[in-house]
């Protein structure tokens, strides 16, 4: 499906610098693109490249102009290219709509219109899935779940009992949602298992990265609230709770009873310790470990994490500490050997 | 099913003051509690809102007193707390007792009574199921396996050829127990597998989490002792032992060889380099890196991980690393300056 | 299947010091290798142990001598170690070489010949898949993918559409290879996911632990090169490339567009941040996090990631952070003692 630039940039809400007739056959990165192809440049590492792009387009920000180039010129042009991906290049799945006959649907199970289970989904006692909801290959929904409208559970995805789900939520392969927390009482030597009773609720627009794993309640409830996107290969602990929009990235960690605010982003590798409260707004780095409430609408760093501009001096200082300490050594020399002039004449 | 505080308070050993004869509904979150429920305070921190909570009765500990509230009190009361959400409040789940026409037994594999397989569960040939056991749907059992009495394997767990799994163990979702380690030789460039034919062993009362790995040994065994609780998104590599009742928490990674004793705790993110012993009783706080053989009964923190008061206290000098390079600078300009003056006087 | 300590040297291409006609009947670790049985030395803390091992045979480096032991002497004892393991330890699997009639493959598959795939297999629409494969059960394959020759998938790994496999390739279990990447653009307050709506090419030869997950590109290719190895509960993030032969450790997170060279090793737990090169032979230390590019042939240590001989001494004084604090101090008394002292005198 070819569009004409001037389509794409209608599309978008961008405007057209240069042919707007040129024909449009799809989206490539700048290395690679072709005669033909628009690509982008969001990061400004990448401007050098425009001149030597094959590309017939470039989507830019209105502060980037360029001779001998067909620009599409818009304020978010990294939107403006997901959104042309997201029309020219995102193929449509088609589902049959169906519950395959090996697939397993509880009967007291209320299953909506166009839902497609594929072969091997397990569908427990009393769980009500909406409409046009796609269970792939493998996926398990125990007992008194609810799985919202349009939603996409992709294969080996478990979820246990009582775990609500919104609309429009993409959940990727092998996630677990709503596995029991780890709570043990000390009992002598011993631990006794605490009984996870609560649930765990993921709001409408949320996304889940493969091999996540978001525990269910002591008691209560573990949710994540509309719009937040997590990524793969990350451990939400119990009786969390994460705002709206907020970005979890790969191998976060966030321990128990944690509440984390709106639009935080927690970059790769990250971990907040028990009961810590993150505030709206906040950037945590990556690798860093929260140990103590985050205020909000700061960016914080390191293990403990602390305001980022003080711990990336002191990550700077931490590799001079050899000069720091011959430093130190030298000046003990000079002191005593200033205390050894003054000595005598004291005398 | 409703309880007296009384009777409540005798099923933990526990003691009343107040009305012995109020009725309890359950158990909440003393945040949210309202009247007719229990609620508990383990944590000093939630002390002052004991005044303010609408719960029926509180289970403190012997230390704590209030006026106007109907009190359990036991030494233990995190103890009690799990044990009466698991007398109120932990639903009794029924399982058939039987294997699914859509389960694959091997016709070689012996399998106990009452044992439960859901649809798309596989067990290999000359394994052994006991009783009671639990195998959800999707769970993989491969060749020569031995399951003991109770045991629960939640969905789309796989546990690969020979591995022993002991009594009343619980292994949630998408663990993987048994796989190869990692294991190569140099051979010139490239690498040579090297074939990993030991087994892995879980004893008795073991839980293992969400999304956990335990690889097998390359020769003997990895083992994991009786009562250690593993929590979601850990790795275990091969020829690993963990001790009795130790607890390893998310996202820690355990290289191969490692031996780790009983009763240790692994914070959240810690990480155990190849060939290393933790002793008895040591617990190593969250994100540390331990590379050296950690002596028992202590608490060691930080990468390399150090007795943690010390740890502690370099983390907060750390943080004030731009002050101490000032003081340094300023120092050394004042011995420039004192060197000065002194040096005309030699003349 | 007996070997003699000849035929073994023969084998692996070494020595014999000793008698070359005694049996072995397998390979066993030097604590608790019983006689019959051979053991090997690899790593010198090991070395103490050969006076006491009651192996039959040891194989050892050229430098190792000792009397009374039959010794295998090769240049590379951990090589021999893994091909004799394999030659007499390594059990050989067979299967079926067909498909299950609980497997669903799709009508437009094309299956090789003397492929298994076993119960509950998903294979889709237009997916070619080569000779030998064995598909475990559980294991899902979405559309337009292609495996090689000989690969094998372990029980519920997942591979999305697009995905292609070469030949020899080992993927594990609850691995997930092609799921969409975490790409959102913001869009005011919320976020606009960018589809993936590239692919993941997995080379010949290579590994993949349980619990892992590689994205696949948002236009383009996430590439894996021949031989390289990687372990288990890593992220490899989409658009990322590595080159041949390297080995990436348990719990490494790889973020986007980066770029990793030849026979690199990443030890376990460490990242690397977005739109990074590390060059070919470079080896990052355990839980170091790579924040700029790694020029080639060095080893890097800490967060950020340095050359390991700085970063270990700055380890070292990291932790001696609290007597360099109070040597300051100490210098500031002084100085400011000497300040006095030689303040009246010039008046």
């Amino acid at each position: 499906m070819e569009k004409t630039l001037k389509e794409l940039a209608d599309y978008v809400g961008g405007e057209v610098v240069g042919d707007g007739n040129i024909r449009v056959k799809g989206v490539m990165t700048i290395d690679v693109a072709t005669e033909g192809y628009i690509t982008f440049v969001s990061n400004e590492k990448y401007i050098k490249k425009l001149d030597e792009t094959k590309a017939s387009a470039v989507i830019v920000s209105p502060s980037i102009r360029t001779k001998d180039k067909n620009l599409l010129i818009t304020k978010n042009p990294y939107l403006a290219f997901a959104k042309i991906v997201d029309l020219m290049m995102n193929p449509e799945t088609e589902h049959p709509g169906t519950c395959d006959r090996l697939a397993t649907i509880a009967a007291s199970a209320e299953i909506g219109s166009n839902v497609t289970a594929y072969p091997y989904v397990f569908v427990g006692e009393n769980t009500k899935i909406a409409n046009n909801v796609v269970l792939h290959p493998g996926v398990f929904i125990g007992d008194d779940c609810q799985i919202g409208n349009d939603t996409i559970l992709h294969p080996n995805t478990v979820i246990y009992n009582g775990t609500q789900i919104g609309e429009r939520v993409t959940i990727h392969s092998n996630v677990v949602i709503g596995c029991s927390g780890y709570g043990y009482a000390p009992d002598g030597d011993k631990y006794y298992k605490i009984p996870q009773v609560g649930i765990t609720v993921i709001e409408d627009d949320v996304d889940v990265g493969a091999n996540t794993t978001i525990n269910r309640a002591v008691l209560g409830e573990t949710r994540i609230k509309r719009g937040t996107k997590i990524d793969s290969q990350v451990i939400i602990a119990h009786n969390v709770e994460i705002g709206e929009d907020t970005l979890v990235t790969s191998q976060v960690g966030i321990a128990g009873t944690v509440k984390i605010g709106n639009h935080v982003i927690l970059a790769g590798g990250a971990g907040v310790a028990g009961h810590v409260t993150v505030g709206d707004n906040v950037t945590v780095g990556g690798w860093s470990g929260v140990i103590k409430d985050l205020p909000p609408d700061k960016t914080y760093l390191g293990t403990p994490a602390i305001e980022i501009e003080r711990m990336r001096r002191c990550y700077i200082i931490l590799q001079k500490l050899p000069e720091m300490k011959e430093a130190i050594k030298s000046l003990q020399k000079k002191v005593t050997q200033l205390e050894k002039q003054l000595e005598p004449r004291r005398e």
